[in-house]
């Protein structure tokens, strides 16, 4: 009988037992342990674990994959604690948000590093802890599977098991590949959601502005209501990359304010808008990543400016509509232009 | 028999008219129109009309009230076509998402400006035209509700009526207190929106980026699918407040990389990071605006430092909980630091 491990069961912890149960792995035996026994006590509850170990230790002892979903300075401290206990055959995988630093760990930590494969659910919700949990919250989602240099096939395969039985796409990269874009798309959006929120919360005027603030302002913030632990360890380990990508929104910002004070070239403020506008329908839409037709001069196209890309990408009524709109709009411009002298 | 004419029949538009029939003005005879004569016939069609006018000035002609439910720029071009026809007695108002422009278009085109007074109601969502339209839009939203220096109590009584009737909470503002309130919780928010998706998108890891893009990165971008000719109206009616709300939350941005850098005070990033958390969680759960016990100090307090003034404020358990996790965890950052050298 398969025997799992799963340290930490808080939302995503809990949410892999409860997938393994429910996709199929009826035959496995899934014991879990946290660092507050009354949360592995709560993930039981909910019918995803067979057994809680007090100790961590104890949990993996005999186990053939041990899933670490602990927040990533505890992931460390794991390590350190199971290492012992480890069997030559135990597959271990970490479920952490950034992934140097997980890897540098395993190799330096774990008694048998070439067992140790990295992942990165790309799935979550702002609520955590386990009752918080959803059997389906990985349908359709992406795995990033990390391997080690040295991981063995067998631990790789593991992995891509996992994250098939759970209802995700697996996806393989490598670490320092995976911190660049996961700072992108997730730790900088938190972050300036955190810097967003603050901002108004700190303004003099946040009585008015907060009995002002719709869903806008509520999406826009949404993830300053991240787990702080998990923020925490998410900035201390991945800071290069997220400070990088806040200098670039900022500098993005800036760009935009200065367009938006362009009086004279207010048609390019309005393709900027439109062209934005038309491109973030078919993200929404699913129109993603390697499936689109990627012209070669993209790397060359800076933010704001990516309009003729798009004419040779997705030609279609969408774009023709807007593109039309767009001319109405700046013959307007143009007609008050000539009536009024702005001041 | 009351006669409303509303100039517009999009999102907002028509949920005005769906929440009127449904929420008693069923005596009231309502007519519609819009630059696009399809889309007023697709208002009827979904039961929020009784009339489709051709003209702006037919449809204003022998009525009561007047919505201007436009886009902004529109707004000024429908005053000066309805401004022959309006009676004596017709109070107008309009529902665009800054208030002072509007406010001056009204004193200069309106034949009886006194009849004349501003709304915004604080609701909306990305989907637009009246396909989208919900008669429930505005329920428990906040209406603001601008009076010129000149307006009639009768025109405020039957703007205060309006927001009543279709559900939404009636709040008083001048303009240029709402055009900065504005910006800061609704429009910057929005153009920030524009900016992260745009810097996302024009990166040549775009095809990557897209693909690990999950929740976080969709709510934070979902603005930059506002309507560009809705955005731009914007941007240029209220250029003033949203160029300064884009330097600050660029500002704090900068404030916020440097303080995930400053690797000799880490508590500090972990303090901000839960009382923000901590306030978020406020925010979320309706603890908002003027109900609130605001310290004679607020004014003073700058962005990432309120830890303070929240101890006066909600003392619950949750921030019991915080300081605890806040203090464990410092306690462990400096175990950390006493057996770790970082490099």
């Amino acid at each position: 009988m398969t025997r799992i491990a799963i340290l930490g069961t808080g939302l995503i912890g809990t949410s892999i037992a409860l997938a393994l149960r429910e996709h199929g792995k009826a035959d496995a035996q899934i014991v879990g342990h946290d660092k507050y026994i009354d949360v592995a006590r709560k993930a039981k509850q909910r019918g995803a674990l067979h057994e809680v170990a007090d100790m961590a230790h104890e949990a993996v002892r005999g186990a053939d994959l041990v899933i670490l979903a602990a927040p990533l300075l505890a992931i460390q401290k794991l390590m350190e604690e199971i290492a012992p206990a480890l069997g030559p055959d135990t597959v271990v995988t970490d479920t952490g948000s950034t992934k140097a630093e997980v890897m540098r760990w395993a190799a330096e930590l774990l008694p048998h590093p070439e067992n140790f494969v990295g992942s990165h659910p790309m799935a979550g919700k702002t609520d955590f802890g386990p009752d918080a949990a959803e059997s389906a919250l990985f349908d359709g989602t992406r795995w990033i599977i990390v391997p080690a240099v040295n991981s063995t096939e067998r631990a790789v395969n593991t992995i891509l098991s996992l994250a098939d039985t759970v209802g995700a796409k697996p996806m393989f990269m490598d670490a320092a590949e995976h911190d660049a874009y996961a700072a992108a798309v997730s730790h900088m959006p938190m972050m300036a959601a955190v810097a967003l929120f603050s901002l108004g919360r700190a303004s003099e005027a946040w009585p008015e502005l907060s009995v002002m603030a719709a869903g806008g302002f509520r999406d826009m913030t949404r993830l300053s209501g991240t787990d702080p632990a998990m923020a925490f360890d998410i900035a201390v380990t991945n800071r290069e990359n997220i400070s990088h990508w806040l200098e670039r929104f900022a500098s993005t910002l800036l760009d935009l304010r200065d367009r938006i004070n362009d009086v004279d070239n207010e048609g390019d403020l309005y393709k900027i808008l439109a062209a934005t506008e038309f491109e973030h329908a078919g993200f929404r839409n699913g129109l993603i990543g390697r499936e689109e037709k990627v012209g070669a001069d993209v790397s060359a196209v800076g933010a704001f400016s990516f309009s003729d890309f798009l004419a040779g990408g997705w030609v279609s009524e969408k774009l023709r509509e807007v593109m039309k709109d767009s001319d109405d709009r700046l013959k307007k411009l143009e007609a008050r232009d000539r009536t009024q002298r702005r001041v």
